[in-house]
């Protein structure tokens, strides 16, 4: 079980440390703005001294653009991010794969395999996973041009090395609750050891911001008990995290939103 | 060429039928509640007097209820809309489908399929076809539990006795412009004869309501031009219909709004 810093966003990454350890949550996702105020080398000690396992850097990604220079800038910027998470002992950059307005789903997704092959190399010199999260395609025409399980798994399949999972999957319920074939591409990837990472919050059927009115676990309409029995049935090992974004929910007092966010989670396992 | 009477909300249906016809527009698809305040005969005759065709009438649909005398009771709404449709000459009543957040998906999709089938003999013997428009995942919640393609093909398949096309599927580029999918099942419904309508307007990458901020084709990022090749190449032969529900374009003087979707339909082209 761990929780990402960007669902207590009011807190400092101190603070975020001092609460979960203090209620026991065993497992930090770091996110970079949240550690870009204290520096690489005391976010990892701050992490440490909390006894936090970290389960990854969040985020890195956004490959496509409009042009060469601005491609490689995203190479060269996915490479620093890769360097950063070593550097927090993150065993993986989890990747919001970027989309253009301007470019059709193909060009971006081509720019996107592209741009994680040209990353690879480097982050598996440094031993840091990459995890490609499929977004919801309310976000296909600027933030993913990756949209479901199948197509992330593809990329795997043509990005890893026979039998390797340095490529994998960042499953976020939000993303994929709706999709009818998430059971089957659960069990897919996960013979090939490619599910990285498991993010629960919920659906709201009615939101008022496409991006930050995210509901707590059993605030919506996803069954997350059934989605993680497939990920158990697919022998998914990682922790399981919880990802909320919610001006809601961050307007309140954070210690008292984080002993609903351990019910929340209680409820729904 | 036709236009949803829903696009010019704030006209009337005389007034949408005056404008329409002094710009040649040949169709106009019809909102219930465009019809209702003056009545099935007086909006034949408006419709009848204007010289357009009637594309279909929109919509019914949203079979999913929370217990049978719910189901009961939309699948006599929907025998009545298709009256409705007989009275207007409308040859084909579009479903919005319908979800519960508190169903399953698999469930809403089961009542959905299982309300059709009620409703279609009715259907047939009134001569007016069902079709299917599957929407968007952002409203599986709520609005619709038929989200792709795929899953409206599947039901044609299975309520279609062979051969036929009672049921088949209103296709509207904003909802399914981002599936990888789309051409080929472009392809496979129209070998069947299962393209009923083919709605436009566009996806904006920013959208300030998740209904009702809808651009105009040439506002966002839906290659069209491409999606109307595919139908081309399907054989759909019925009208393409201007579909957009906006607020902002609502607000405006709605005579100098429909020269804009006259210029942007022929763009778009």
């Amino acid at each position: 079980m761990g929780i990402h810093t960007a669902t207590v966003k009011p807190w400092s990454l101190q603070e975020a440390c001092n609460a979960f350890a203090a209620k026991n949550v065993p497992a930090i996702t770091l996110w970079r703005d949240a550690v870009e105020p204290v520096g690489l080398e005391a976010a990892r000690k701050m992490v440490d001294d909390a006894g936090l396992r970290v389960t990854s850097l969040c985020r890195g990604g956004f490959f496509p653009a409009a042009d060469i220079s601005g491609q490689q800038k995203a190479i060269d910027e996915n490479k620093q991010i890769v360097d950063e998470a070593a550097a927090l002992r993150a065993p993986a950059v989890v990747l919001v794969c970027g989309a253009l307005p301007t470019l059709s789903l193909e060009e971006s997704r081509k720019q996107i395999q592209d741009g994680i092959a040209a990353v690879l190399p480097h982050a598996q010199a440094a031993g840091v996973k990459l995890s490609i999260e499929p977004l919801h395609p309310i976000y296909a025409a600027d933030r993913s041009a990756v949209n479901t399980m199948a197509q992330a798994r593809r990329m795997c399949e043509q990005l890893n090395d026979t039998g390797k999972n340095d490529v994998g999957i960042a499953l976020d319920v939000y993303h994929v609750w709706f999709d009818d074939a998430l059971e089957s591409e659960i069990m897919q990837s996960g013979e090939k050891g490619w599910l990285h990472a498991f993010h629960i919050c919920d659906w709201k059927a009615q939101q008022s911001d496409p991006l930050q009115d995210r509901g707590l676990m059993g605030e919506g309409v996803i069954d997350i008990k059934r989605i993680r029995n497939w990920m158990d049935a697919a022998n998914y090992q990682g922790d399981i995290e919880v990802e909320v974004f919610s001006t809601r929910h961050w307007a309140r007092d954070q210690h008292e939103y984080l002993e609903d966010i351990l019910l929340a989670y209680d409820n729904c396992m």
